[in-house]
Parts: structure tokens; C-alpha cells; sequence
């Protein structure tokens, strides 16, 4: 749906006053028609790239009006070609003395109004050529180049334009450059979903649900074919298989790439498009030239993206690599900032890398006694999971059980794939992977827990019984440092910290670790039930509300639980390490 | 909807993977994380910038690692705090030893995850600082801007920050100077509509139809007060009033401003909401400064915006106007083009502005004549519109008569506006609506030949008969010329050629202008019904599928209708001239 509008029949009018008033650093109005000019007016002697079209593509085609690229636009109605008065008296406007080219996409409408106005500004003396990009392979045949339609490959061929311009090129040379450039630009897209005109309730087309449509036009023109939703690999593999079959005879394997979205289809969709083209290209051994990934030529609020080859010869990567500065497209190096030398970086920093850190043998034994555990953990947090969902549900929103389960199995998960590490990095893994995954305060501070207790242990000395309770120590004062909950609070510190100070004590009368650890829960546990009992209002850390007089922090209840699993876990360990 | 994924668990590191490989000229990957540094790794002796958060407002956060802004960034999984081992290892990973600043919005989650990295990054000796960004007004009273959400002035708060570190400001330096940005940093939003998880088939959140939401959070937080929807002007009063009630007292009236899209809303919506905005600051006496309109913080495909204004003295101005290059947000001029001069215009150009131009009394005179000449054909369109509509039905799409009621509605009151205008420019004007409003071919080629004629008559010299007749001619030759049509293709020139003919005899008989007007008209008109006994297939315009035989051609037909109107309404006038 398009929402921002005041009244749709001044809606191109409306973008062009937004226009103006927004980017004056790049473009002037030109007074009395519907475009734009370069900011400064036209060069003595510069060839003049005037591009245009319909409303509705931005940032085509204002946001490519500046220095490298256009020197004019000119804007119709929404999906509708400006009239060929309003393409001549942008054109005079932008002229510099040196020609002028008239580029826009192969549209019927388009392409009678630029010659309309091209006719006019010839008897006017004004030397004037005309390109059109003809870039989509989905409108017509590989033996109907003239025939097909200009979609994303319009950004291409007008910034090489741009910049044979702005680098001195006579017209014929511009002229020349741009038909090369369409010669060598193919694009193929998909849509997923119409978009809606200003004003409009309903789109002006649709895709079925559960549909994409391949080649569907950027003004909802029909597509060539359907098929049922597929995931972004294989979209990638339809779109880059047809786009190679017209490689051109000639090219060398050096090609410029457009990953564009088309309104509503974001750049994390788009980058993750663009990953698997770039991985079928260079399987298709060629070389990709600063790729761009983003919303070049839009079409409102439509859901789809497309693909953009240009096959490069040096000219043409030159000129595709050459600086620019408009609204939206930019490139080139900015000056102005001291220089700063690279750090020499050591790659044996084992702070950086889990996994890949240097590790003794004693430290691996001891991994595995902790992969055992947090899969006795992972049990005990599945075999709870309604329970403590039940529980938080009554002050919470339900979901500790869920969260708990999801953070430990992935946590095991990430512990199991770091087969060769040491216990330091085995805890951090398996920290980092429950920060990520669980979701809620007790999600992230129980990966922090973990984390700091596998920092804290390392992937070399052996795991004593001190140690460990160190470890442990050092977990709870983090958890209590960042979360700025104290014990009493009925949070997961309410089971934690007894836990901790009954495992030092046991450790100091040298009991075994899993008599110490057992003894330790066993507190835990006791613990956790007497949150039950606290008085609402003590605590810090939760607003009033959320808290339920008489029923037991479920945070401190699966603490409890899974330093249990953990107890009868290292019972039943064989290592003598831990 | 979100339609481009694979596995949706993996969206997070698909992601990643594609940004990667689009734009290693910016940002390398840290191994190991979820995150980037920029390309070429930290430098020396800089402070280094670590912006982060979770996934799905691209293009925070890779899209801003570069020079003169982040030195490196950590993605969570959408809408997911990375956790803190992610933050540790990135920031590691961009440490240059001259400490970094951990930026990130007000979420509970990353300040969590964030101030745990931090602990880290200090206990290994890494001076290390947090700044997190508290705009969002929305979220919390004046009182309590510590307690806001972070959204789009988020972007603002790192730009000052990452110009600050390029710059060669210390840490303490760094640091002051964000916290000044983020002080003098609001936003106020709007949410039209949801956004979809990758992989899921509801929207995480709706909006209900014809409402908006003012205040809505980037994950679908409740907003403050729901509106139905307004016009853009309106909502811009909305937003723009609620930000300057905020305005503090130390502000001398220089404002950055952004204008952000949410994902789905479009630049060319954003832009007509950027007018309103940019009217109402200035209406306050405010200095706009370098504003951006654009997505810069997106909630994947979410309908909404939010405005950003950002106070400025001279330190803030400074470092929002630096130099910036990063896959997303570019500044600074290119250099590598020869320079060209600009042109010195003469502004008194007579073919640049219609209705500017110098006019005589006598083309004064007969484009009074030519507004009635129009309003008359306006006229004898609306009263055949279903007829011509039925009439284009039976080989086309039934659209003839409404494009030609909107085209001479259109061009009837551009007439009309320029009232002080020659007879030339009015035409131009006419023709020029005519086209921009029309649609559909025959829509254009009427724009081209109102305006041809008005080109050929001019501003200045009496309308004689012989100069009406060689307009006409023009006119009539331009349109075949750019039509690509023939006499005898079923198209108005089946009308328009025999009544130019007949035209030209009669004044070459002295006939008075309104008789041989009408005498011609009469001509138009046989000539149009006898297209309905043209043999389809000599013509070029049209493929034979789209033809009929047996009907006339509606386009020849209404030729014939305006001309004999445009005959009676001569005959009525009272000017001599015409």
C-alpha cells in the first residue's frame, strides 16, 4: 500500500517539491516542468545524459541526477511517460553547448515523446540522440533485443553514460558507449506481490499467494511464467541459469552485477539473493565488478527483485568504476580524514577464535565431561518445558520453558560442533549460541553465565574442583554485575548464588566434584522453591507487576532443575577431570 | 512478506554471507562472528566505533562499517540482541588500541549483551565505552530520555561518532561528543502496517485497516495513540509539532533531519513527506542541514517512517557534514573528472518557459480564442465518451473515451491557468497536460500535436488562415513522424490528414477561417467513419490481431468529433483574429 500522499492526482507534483527540497545539493527544479537539472546548471561543452520515465521508480530517476551520472531528468505521472514538452524543456535546460543524449527504458509511450522532443530540439539546433535500454530478457527473445523492455539494467547503462560524459566524451562517443552498454546488459526478475497507486485501495495487480511470477513487469506487464514459491538458492539458480545463456560471444568473463529490489522485497532478502549469485557466478568462473545490492529501480511498494549482468570490456569497467555523486548513488574515495596506518594483527589471538584456540589435552577431556552435562541440562530443560512455561505464565508471558529449551539445545549443539576445542572455548560456544538463540533477560544472562565460566576455565589447565568453583563465582558476579538484580529479587540469581556459595564450601572440605556439585543443587533447589515466599517490592529488578506472590521464580525453578541434570551428569562421568 | 530466504534459521548468517561477498571493497568478516569489520581490518591509534543489534533494519548495521563511520558492526538474529560473545569478538577484531566505543539503541536486550562485552573487553585491557542511543520520543516523557528506544537517530548519533574516530579524537572525545549527538537527537514515527519473519506466514504485528500508529516500536512495539489515516501534510504537522515541543534550550536552530522509510513505505512517499517537513522547519526559522530521505534504519518490510532531527552547533555540524563510505551512506565529492564550467545562462530563453514568454496583444487575443476553441471540444468529448468507449471496446480496451476526457479536461485548464499568455504557449501548455494526463497512444500523439501547432504559431504573430493551415500541417506531419503510422492505418490520421488537406484548399480560396474550418471538419468526419471500410492489414501502426473490420477507428473518430466542435465554436467567436 502506498499511505504518504495528500491528493494522488498532485502526487508526482509532491515528490518533485519533496525533491527540490531535500537534495538542492544535487539537483535544481527546472522551472516550470517536471525535472530536474544538476545542481549549477549544465557544463560549457559537456555532453548532457538526460534520463526520465514515469514516477514510481526512484531512486530512478531524480536520485541519479549529479556529478558522474545524469545531468537531467525528467519525471511523468506514476508509471506514465512525461510528455515529450516536458522532455524538450528539461533537455534545454541541461544543455551545455556539446549535445545532448536522451536515455530512458523501451516503453511505447516513452519512446514517442523523447523522439517528439528530440524532433524539436534538432530544429532548435540542438545536436540529440536517443538510447534506450532494452535490458529485460523476459519481455521478448534473445533474437528481439530492440523489442524488450528497460527495467534495473537502466541504472547500469545510464551511470556508464554518466560518466563517458562527465569524462569528456563527444556525443557520438556517449552515444556509443550507452549502445554498448545495452548491448551488454541483461536483467531478469521475479515478483512476488503488485503494488498500489496513491489514492488506491487496491493493487494494480497481484501475484497468487503462494506464487512468483517470473518476468513480470515493472508496471505489473505480465510475466512469462509462474511457479510456486522456491527458496532464495534456487530463485538464484533460475535467474543466473537464463541470464548466462545470452552470455555475448565477446565477453571476457569481467561483469558488473544489480541485485535490485523493487520496493517491499528488503535488502537482507536481497543480500541473501545476492550470495548465492555470487557464488553462481564465480562457479561460472567469471569476475564480478563492484556488485550493488539494493533498491536501484523501484516500482512503489511492489514485492520482487531482479538480477543485472553487464558484460564488461575495459572501457566499460572503467566507466562503471568511475566516481560518482548523486541523491542516491555514490562512489568514489572521500578525503578530508587524517590517514591511519593498519594494525598489524597477530592471528594467534586466541581471544578471537573459538575453536581454533590452542588447547591441551587435559582441556579437551574436560570438554567432553561438559558436553555431557549440558546434554543431561538439554533433557532436564525438555522434560520441564510446560511446567516452567506454566509457571512463568502466571507473572511472565509463558515463555521461559520455550526459551530455555531452544537457548540449552542450541547450546549443546554449538558444544558438540567444537569436537576439538578445549572446555574454555567449548562453554563460550555453547554461551554464545544460548545468547543467541533463547531469547529474554534469562536467555542472554544465562549465555553470559556460560560464556564467563568457559572464559574463566580456559583451553589449557586441568578443571579442579577450586577452579571450577571459581568459574562459577566469577559466572554469578557477571550475571548479578550486568542483570543489576540482587539475591532476593526472584530471579535466577535467587538459586545461583546459594548454589555457588554451597559449592565453595563443599570444595573447601574437599569432597568429590560431583558430591560438592550435587550437594551444591541440592541448595539450589531448595532455594529456588523458597522464592515462592519472598515479599514483592524488595526487588530491583522487576517492576511490581510482573511479579505473583506465591508462586516460585520459574527463572530460579530451571536453574535449580538443570544444575540437578548437570549433578547426576558428572555422577555418571568416567573422566576424573572435573 | 518476507519471500527471499532458505533455511529460516539461517537467515541471520545468510545474510551475512551475501553482504559479504557484495561488498568486501567495505567490510571484511570477523571469523568466527557474526559481525564485520571495516575492509583492511582497525588502524592504528584510532578509536574504533562497533555499532550492533539485531538483524533486520539493514542498512544498520553492515551497510554502515566503513570509512568515516563504523569500524565494525554485530548482527544478531532479527530483531535479536547478537550476544555477548558476539560483541566481545567483533570488537576485539576492530580494536586499533586506542579503545572503542560499543554504540547501540536502548533495547534491554543489547544493553545487556553490550555492557557484558564491555566487562570482557576492560578485563582484557581495552578502554572500552557505551554509548546507546535514546530517540525515540515516543517511548518514554521528556524526563526520561535515558529511558527511550533507539530507532532512526541512531544513524545520525553514529555518523557524528565515526567522523569524530576518523577524525583523530580520543576516546573520552569520541565518547562526549555521541552522548552530545544522542542528547540532541529525537524522532517520532508512524507504522501503517507489519512486517513478516522470514519463514512465517502472519505479520509479527498488524495495524488495523485505515489506521496508523503513532509511536509504533521497529519490532512492533505498541505504539502511542492510534489515528485514522491523514494526508501527509497533515501527518507531517503530527510529527513535526510533537519534535519541536523537545527543541532545547541550547539549540541556536541548526537541524540535521532524516526522513526514514520502515521498509515498505517508498522515497517517493518519503519524499512528499520530506516537503511538508522541510516547509514546516523552515517555518520555524530552522537551518536545515544536509538532510536524508531514505531508509536508513528498517524494520524489514514494515509500512511506517519516523523524522529525525538532530540539534547542531558548530562540532555536530562539523562531523555530520564529513566524509563518509560505506556500502550504504556515501559522502563527499568524487574527484577524477575533468572539470567543466558551468553555462551562463540568459534566462530570457523563449523556449524554455511556457506563459513566461514575451506575448503580443493579438496572440493574447487568439489564445482567448483557442480557450474557447478547447472548451469546446472539451465539451463534445465528455458527451460521446461512453460512445467512443464502446467504439474502442471492440478491438481494444474500451479506454479511448475516458483518456481523451481526462487529456482535454487536462488541457482545457492548463489553458486556462496561463491566462497572460500568447496563443503559442497557451497550445504548448495544452498539449503538454494533454500528454502527461492522457494515457495510451493516442493520448501522446494528441500532446504532441496540440503542442506542435502551438510551436508553429508562436507568441507573438496574428493567426492569418495561411498560419493556421501550416500549424496545422506541423502538426499533423509530426504526429505520422513520431507515430510511425500511415494514412490508412486506422488511426486519427485517417481523420487528421484529409481535414488539413481540405483546410489548406480552402484558404487557398480565401474562404473565411470559421467556414473553411467547418467545411474540413465535415471532411474529418467522412474520412473517420469510412475507416470502417479499410482492409485490415496494409497498415504498420497496429498488428493485424488488434484490428477490426467493420468499425471505425475511435481515434479517427474523435479527430472528426473535436474538429467539428472546435468549427462551431470559431463560428461563435467573436475575435477577428483566428
Amino acid at each position: 500500500m502506498t499511505f504518504l500522499y495528500d491528493d494522488p492526482e498532485r502526487f508526482k507534483d509532491d515528490v518533485i517539491d519533496g525533491f527540490a527540497a531535500a537534495y538542492a545539493r544535487y539537483a535544481s527544479r527546472v522551472p516550470g516542468a517536471s525535472g530536474f537539472v544538476r545542481n549549477g546548471g549544465p557544463r560549457q561543452g559537456k555532453v548532457s545524459l538526460v534520463v526520465g520515465g514515469g514516477s514510481g521508480h526512484y531512486p530512478s530517476y531524480a536520485g541519479i541526477v549529479g556529478r558522474g551520472l545524469a545531468d537531467g531528468c525528467v519525471l511523468g505521472d506514476v508509471f506514465t511517460s512525461p510528455s515529450a514538452e516536458q522532455v524538450y524543456r528539461v533537455a534545454r535546460a541541461a544543455d551545455g553547448g556539446a549535445g545532448i543524449v536522451l536515455a530512458f527504458g523501451n516503453y511505447a509511450g516513452d519512446r514517442l515523446n523523447f523522439a517528439a522532443a528530440r524532433e524539436r530540439l534538432i530544429a532548435g539546433g540542438v545536436d540529440t540522440r536517443i538510447v534506450y535500454v532494452t535490458d529485460d530478457i523476459a519481455s521478448a527473445g534473445p533474437g528481439e533485443k530492440d523489442k524488450r523492455r528497460g527495467i534495473a539494467g537502466t541504472a547500469t547503462v545510464y551511470k556508464i553514460g554518466g560518466a563517458a560524459a562527465d569524462s569528456g566524451y563527444d556525443l557520438d562517443a556517449v552515444e556509443r558507449v550507452m549502445a554498448a552498454a545495452n548491448d551488454a546488459t541483461y536483467s531478469y526478475g521475479v515478483a512476488f506481490g503488485g503494488c498500489t497507486l496513491p489514492g488506491r485501495k487496491e493493487p494494480l495487480f497481484t501475484v497468487t499467494d503462494g506464487q512468483m511470477e517470473f518476468g513480470l513487469g515493472i508496471h505489473g506487464e505480465p510475466g512469462v511464467r509462474s511457479a510456486p514459491w522456491m527458496p532464495a538458492a534456487d530463485l538464484a539458480t533460475a535467474l543466473v541459469s537464463s541470464l548466462l545463456e545470452e552470455r555475448p560471444a565477446s565477453a571476457d568473463g569481467r561483469v558488473a552485477v544489480i541485485v535490485n529490489g523493487l520496493g517491499a522485497t528488503k535488502y537482507e532478502e536481497l543480500l541473501v539473493l545476492y550470495g548465492h549469485v555470487d557464488r553462481l557466478l564465480h562457479e561460472a568462473g567469471l569476475t564480478l565488478v563492484l556488485p550493488e545490492v539494493g533498491e536501484l529501480v523501484t516500482s512503489l511498494d511492489m514485492a520482487g527483485c531482479s538480477v543485472s549482468l553487464t558484460w564488461l570490456d575495459d572501457e566499460l569497467e572503467a566507466l562503471w568504476a568511475a566516481p560518482v555523486d548523486t541523491a542516491s548513488l555514490r562512489r568514489g574515495a572521500p578525503s578530508g580524514f587524517p590517514s591511519f596506518e593498519p594494525v598489524a594483527r597477530a592471528d594467534t589471538d586466541d581471544h578471537l577464535e573459538v575453536g581454533e584456540a590452542a588447547s591441551t589435552e587435559v582441556s579437551r577431556q574436560a570438554a567432553t565431561t561438559a558436553r555431557q552435562v549440558l546434554a543431561a541440562m538439554t533433557d532436564a530443560v525438555i522434560e520441564n518445558e510446560e511446567r516452567l512455561g506454566r509457571m512463568d505464565a502466571v507473572a511472565g508471558d509463558g515463555d521461559h520453558g520455550t526459551g530455555m529449551v531452544r537457548g540449552m539445545k542450541a547450546a549443546l549443539s554449538a558444544a558438540q560442533r567444537a569436537e576439538h576445542s578445549g572446555i574454555g572455548s567449548v562453554l563460550r560456544a555453547a554461551g554464545d549460541a544460548f545468547g543467541d538463540r533463547a531469547g529474554g533477560t534469562s536467555g542472554i544472562l544465562w549465555g553470559i553465565l556460560l560464556t564467563t565460566v568457559g572464559v574463566s576455565l580456559g583451553d589449557t589447565e586441568a578443571v579442579t574442583p577450586e577452579r571450577l568453583a571459581t568459574a562459577l563465582r566469577d559466572g554469578a558476579e557477571t550475571v548479578q554485575r550486568i542483570g543489576k538484580a540482587q539475591v532476593g529479587d526472584k530471579t535466577l540469581l535467587d538459586a545461583l548464588f546459594p548454589f555457588v556459595a554451597s559449592l565453595e564450601s563443599a570444595v573447601a572440605e574437599r569432597r568429590p566434584v560431583a558430591q560438592a556439585w550435587a550437594q551444591a543443587a541440592d541448595e539450589a533447589v531448595r532455594a529456588a522453591a523458597a522464592t515462592a515466599n519472598l515479599v514483592a517490592g524488595i526487588g530491583r529488578a522487576r517492576p511490581l507487576a510482573e511479579r505473583s506472590l506465591g508462586t516460585p521464580d520459574p527463572g530460579a525453578v530451571s536453574m535449580g532443575i538443570v544444575l540437578t541434570a548437570a549433578a547426576d551428569a558428572l555422577k555418571a562421568s568416567d573422566t576424573c577431570n572435573i
